[in-house]
């Protein structure tokens, strides 16, 4: 049995041990920058863990468990085009760094090579794994359109939002957890426990990343506060907080799109209005709501406790991020 | 035993039952306007084709045949935001007709449908398909980076062109017919027979698309006699030519690079460089060289001449074209 640091030093091993060709350059370097430029690779533990979990072998885990941390540095690149994102992880990204035809062309390759590592695993689970995979891909696509459309778009429902962050996000990381389970040969009732796990932990993570971005540590967080307020950006607390806002929702909207407030000004007032509403307290509970749901679904697992707790304990650590 | 007529009926009713979500609609809108523009659809032909001439049964190749096309139709709308084409099949392309950041969403999402058809065949066959598949994508965006590299690149060599083609065109052609002989269950060997004779097959057809543009039938060509030349396009004539050239190399380059001279002019003097270095001759010549090779890899296949007559005949019908 390893520990969850063990299975992080074993997906470190297994990208360093990655070599790309050297020709073409351009198609093949912003490959090999990318995954330079590290991140928490989440989503591969999330499978290597889930494996173990359901007693299957972390070597034929390991590379659909690369091939999913490869789609994910994919979808990032083609997002930093769309979202125009200069930055990613402290770094120009790819399209900033070359231009937008590399980071097309170079995220393409990337999903290619992702799928070629899903098909290393026992001959068994390739069907259903693959299947998972491409099947969340399109979720995945589905939740950055509906994002795009909804920065567009006046009326969104925070069950719109919802649904676009389970797409975005969510989805991921619960085929993440499947993925390990399918690998270890769980049973299909499991594996949808461990999928629905995912789901509500998933969406527990994005609504405390919006909470964070307001109420969090931040000298700890290393992000300036308020930066989604300053860039408009549709949260659960803007959603929230526009709801409840009653007869003064629509100074409100205004006040939230001004991009020509100062920045410190217009985050403190959205702030003391946020404030107001409790806005802090709801988006508390809703995070709580979400975790407890996960809990449940992985209190419906066939195993022990003792069986899930690493699983357990990471999550539960990554819930009480302050920062 | 199907008729090459059939075949195409199968898979036009194929894509024709194809019905994609509704939401988000710029998602899935360009997905089926890109299907509605048609096209020889080629490739799952060669897919059913070759399943079948290996005695496999069609039902097994269906899917992987209309991912191979999905796959196609996917690198086109990538292709024509690279290559800023603002018509793709006579109608505006997807990037044009909406914007660059759907043409790429867009597009991820097919190449994931594309991966999820792949695994619809035999199940013994589908890792083998799927590895060809990604391997093959993984080809045609170097063959894409290659295109780019080349188009500002002064000295590229007619060993460079050659193998640019190969990995941009001929190998989705091999894919697709070795595709259908590993569903039929074909051994190794003529795997790797069918699969040559699409590479000889493809630069063939490749390099017949570059001399039509030049020589062709312009009336049923439906196009302008010499858009290369005009676009100063590096097409095995130019390169050819550029080699045969002499001392007179350099002026020939500058004359073909040029967008001052009127196009009409344009066109007359490189192809009078062209007659008078016989480029036409030289470049029937290539394309029969390959299509003799590629004849030989039939030749070298374990199935009789008449089993493989239906795509021998297809293939030299295509060959023959004039426009």
């Amino acid at each position: 049995m390893n520990s969850i640091q063990e299975l992080q030093l074993r997906i470190d091993d297994a990208f360093s041990a990655i070599r790309f060709p050297s020709a073409p350059a351009d198609l093949y370097d912003p490959i090999t920058y990318t995954l330079g430029l590290g991140g928490k690779r989440l989503r591969p533990l999330l499978v290597l863990a889930s494996c173990q979990m359901f007693g299957g072998e972390i070597d034929d885990a390991i590379n659909p468990a690369i091939g999913i941390e490869l789609f994910h540095n994919f979808t990032l690149l083609h997002d930093d085009i769309m979202d125009e994102a200069p930055l990613r992880r402290g770094k120009e990204s790819v399209y900033k760094k070359w231009n937008s035809n590399v980071a097309i062309l170079a995220g393409d390759t990337m999903f290619a090579i992702a799928n070629k590592y899903m098909l290393r695993t026992r001959p068994q689970a390739i069907s259903q794994v693959v299947e998972l995979f491409n099947q969340t891909a399109i979720e995945v696509c589905e939740g950055q359109q509906y994002d795009m459309d909804y920065e567009k778009q006046h009326n969104v429902s925070i069950t719109d939002y919802m649904e676009m962050i389970r797409l975005k996000t969510a989805v991921l990381l619960a085929a993440s957890l499947k993925t390990g389970a399918i690998i270890a040969g769980a049973g299909a009732v499991d594996c949808n426990h461990i999928y629905d796990f995912g789901i509500n932990i998933g969406l527990a993570f994005q609504i405390k990343d919006d909470l964070l971005d307001v109420y969090g540590d931040q000298e700890k967080f290393g992000k300036v506060s308020g930066g989604d307020i300053i860039a408009g950006k549709k949260t659960y607390l803007y959603l929230k907080a526009l709801e409840s806002a009653g007869s003064q929702s629509e100074s409100f909207r205004a006040l939230y799109a001004s991009h020509t407030i100062p920045s410190q000004e217009k985050v403190m007032k959205v702030k003391e209005i946020f404030n107001h509403l409790t806005i802090e307290q709801h988006t508390r509970q809703l995070i709580d709501d979400y975790y407890q749901k996960a809990l449940q679904n992985l209190s419906c697992i066939s195993l022990s406790v003792e069986a899930m707790e690493a699983l357990s304990d990471y999550t539960a650590g990554l819930m009480e991020r302050e920062n």
